[in-house]
């Protein structure tokens, strides 16, 4: 399966405007009820300022990548704005376009990458490296103060496989790969990334890295960050190369310091992954739990275990009534409780092993399998989810997402009082659901869906909304995000998170990795 | 077990005083053979200069950590001075006590810590954290020039478990534990951290910590840096707090930059690790392998297929000829090959299941298992390496470890490109040895260990050989050091691993924690 290029995407929608849908029958009738119909009028491409560029700073530009990727047309320019949160999507729909950047370069190698670096500085341009563009946190917009204009380095054109070694089981892959593009690759040679974020049909390998993505399978084959053992970057300092082994001790593991940098330490130029061989049997399962506490303890169970499957999700019962709602795949209609999702990659023996291990343990503490449909279903939609939110916006409902990790102690806390901010400030009618999909032996994630009633001022509505889950979980001790790293939406609650100190470690690398600062401006450092 | 308190220890020998002995009646027939014997003088306790604070400065240290406190005794001095590398026996043997401390200082909390950094700024003083004594790298060797004095702060008092929350399976402990009395705490609670390297009786939980260091059980329970969730630290900067979740998006994770910081960014006041039950049941095997690369290939498909025991190690030709020298334990006098010892620790039913498994993967291999004799002796003298080196040394034979990792395709050159080094460098009579001990899905871990009869400048004759496996490791492209840290010794090579660049990154992130540079100076930072 290819995705399309990503500049075939609507700049104010997710995805593959072929996969754009009205709102499915069967989910209009049950948003009509809860919210009401409030038809949007259509969307017209807005238009752009002229880009800030001097043609003599552009022609400087194509020297470094050729003419034909130095970009300032309005499409491109468009394609490149933002990405793809819900604030996202209504600055868009609502035909503002003021983050767009002046010109869209496409650098063809590490050392293009270094080049416009060294010209961005002496032209005092911001750059912002661009891979998917599916940022939810606001990754993509660099702040202009102070720069004689913004760059979007736009990583497609490197989207080579480097290099595979069949003996380490390791891949080096360039940033711009895709999901896609990169298993693609990977399983022509018999092997798989098994990393797959819902962002997975757009999201690039230069991304994954970036923001320390984790996919739905990252009970099996682990966070995109457990998975890198090399990188090389591009900085304005100069070029960062890492992964002399596994592991070490040769001091601080900087690796983990450029996994999460967000485009602000240096645009990473390739990344050397742990690869595994391709599965030759995928199942999925559901289970039925009394509660979502029930189901959670049964997570943890597993994880303490050591008996984690591939994939392990579980829906709290409001997500499992509303948004998987299929009563059938649960035990018939009107079933009640929450619906656990597990998934088995890989041999079949091992396959076999496994699932009656998992099967045991969940049948013990008082699970109940309802079959593999149910696990089909969620596996056949797992990427679908982005394309909804745009039919709801399209009549009038606010759809967003956010999410959290903490320790196992401390999930029932952090679980009532983010859905309790949520509940508290969108008022009624809203919707929140959550679920688990994330799980160490230690803690989990906790990801939210959120509905409400398109207010007159929804940018405001959904940054009231936002603020207080996100006070929650730090005054709860959690993370401000487990997987969608921190833009420029998480940065206060970052600094409470990591205090001043380390605010101040963050500024310390920034200035001596990017001492003119015009590395994604903005993003991540508080 | 309870191991003596470190003030106990010898200051030019490894470890127990009451468990020193001279070499076995079994190695010196051996040893007299290959190197001859040269009994050594007996060793008397060198003299130092004295203290070079002044009363006043004292004063103001015991007004912050209490008057017993502050030590500036011969002997107190003389047990903070330098570690247990080889040429730091050496130099201790010859009398040189140049590297004292000129007071140690013992703070009993974080405040107290933070206190300490305060006043030594004010006084230019050089702080070196100490906790067990055992770095093998000098990385316990501040710098003296620029400062008033040097200050061995040891955290012998900080030795609480702080919490313990068996739901997430976490621990808090404070950083002078050395490794057996964390564990009697832990055990007490049903809990075990599983962190066993070889000094591991002497060794502290923040030494753990701050040299990212990894147990003989890395591969069931992981290494250090794996297990640690969460992290204290007084910095001169202030007070940095980690750990908000066991994995986060949160920006880069500054845990792992605190990781292997050798005291040079801060010191680690407690640490939050993840824990297991302890395990019931804990059975260690021999297995024979025709050669080195076959029982290391088998470790590659163990790893690879994600069936490591708890315990896995394999032993060269010479290794297994030589240091497990006991024919009977691998099948019969004359026997060849490697051993390979695996262990399994947990549960009855999981040890069970796993045995089998990876008894089905060995034996497909080629792989005869020789029983638990051999596994149980490899146990029972699994720390006692150290004390068998004073020994050799006692006699005039120098004797010393080092050790490096990379990746699966990489091992059998760099294995042949350290050993040629060492040979070639240490001339005949010597002896280099090799196992495996550390093992992952793309890679493994080298460790060596070197006999050669000592000549008349051994410090030169020593530091001819570690420079020569150095440049090969570096050459090869894999890592200076998989877990014994960078110190003073390894700082060249770090500067070779990590690059200009890399160097930088460390340097901006002393420079804003430490800004007058007095934590442990000279360490760590090329």
């Amino acid at each position: 399966m290819q995705a399309k290029q990503q500049s075939e995407m609507h700049p104010s929608r997710w995805g593959d405007p072929d996969r754009a849908q009205a709102l499915p029958d069967t989910a209009r009738g049950m948003v009509e009820l809860v919210f009401g119909l409030d038809d949007r009028p259509a969307l017209v491409d807005p238009a752009l300022t002229p880009s800030a560029l001097e043609p003599a700073v552009l022609a400087e530009l194509a020297a470094v990548v050729g003419p034909d990727h130095v970009r300032t047309d309005d499409e491109t320019r468009r394609l490149r704005t933002r990405g793809k949160s819900t604030p996202d999507l209504l600055r868009m729909r609502s035909g503002d376009l003021t983050d767009a950047p002046d010109a869209v370069v496409r650098p063809g190698s590490h050392d293009e990458v270094a080049a416009v670096l060294a010209l961005a500085g002496e032209r005092h341009l911001a750059v912002v490296p661009f891979g998917g563009g599916t940022s939810v946190t606001g990754g993509l917009v660099a702040r202009r103060e102070g720069f004689a204009g913004v760059l979007s380095l736009d990583l497609v054109r490197m989207k080579r496989l480097v290099a595979v070694d069949h003996t380490s089981m390791t891949a080096t892959l360039e940033p711009g790969l895709r999901g896609p593009e990169a298993e693609a690759l990977l399983a022509a040679e018999g092997l798989t990334l098994g990393h797959y974020p819902q962002s997975w049909e757009y999201a690039s390998i230069g991304g994954f890295a970036a923001t320390r993505s984790s996919g739905q399978s990252s009970a099996g084959y682990g966070r995109f960050d457990a998975l890198v053992v090399g990188l090389t970057v591009a900085t304005p300092r100069g070029r960062l190369e890492l992964g002399s082994a596994p592991a070490n001790a040769a001091g601080p593991d900087l690796r983990q310091l450029i996994l999460g940098s967000e485009g602000a330490f240096g645009v990473i130029t390739d990344v050397t992954v742990r690869v595994r061989a391709l599965p030759e049997v995928k199942v999925y399962e559901g289970w039925r739990w009394p509660s979502f506490a029930e189901g959670a303890a049964a997570m943890r169970t597993l994880a303490q275990s050591g008996l984690l499957p591939t994939v392990i999700r579980l829906s709290d019962e409001a997500e499992t009534a509303i948004n998987l709602a299929d009563p059938g795949a649960i035990g018939g209609e009107g079933a009640s409780g929450c619906l656990m999702i597990t998934g088995f990659e890989g041999t079949p023996t091992a396959v076999a092993a496994e699932r009656a291990a998992v099967t045991a343990v969940l049948a013990d503490l008082g699970g109940d399998s309802v079959g593999e449909a149910a696990g089909e279903k969620w596996s056949h939609g797992r990427f679908d989810a982005p394309y909804l939110r745009d039919s709801m916006l399209d009549v009038g409902v606010l759809v967003e997402t956010l999410e959290t990790a903490t320790f196992w102690s401390n999930v029932d806390r952090l679980y009532a009082d983010v859905k309790s901010a949520l509940t508290a400030s969108l008022g009624d009618p809203s919707i929140v659901l959550c679920h688990i999909s994330h799980v160490y032996e230690t803690g989990c994630s906790l990801y939210f869906t959120v509905a409400a009633k398109e207010a007159d001022e929804p940018l405001a509505q959904w940054h009231r909304a936002k603020v207080a889950a996100s006070d929650a979980m730090i005054a709860a001790g959690a993370t401000i995000t487990h997987h969608h790293a921190v833009g420029t939406d998480h940065k206060p609650w970052l600094a409470q998170e990591i205090g001043p100190v380390g605010v101040s470690v963050l500024r310390a690398v920034k200035a001596d990795l990017d001492p003119m600062g015009i590395l994604n401006p903005g993003v991540l450092i508080p």
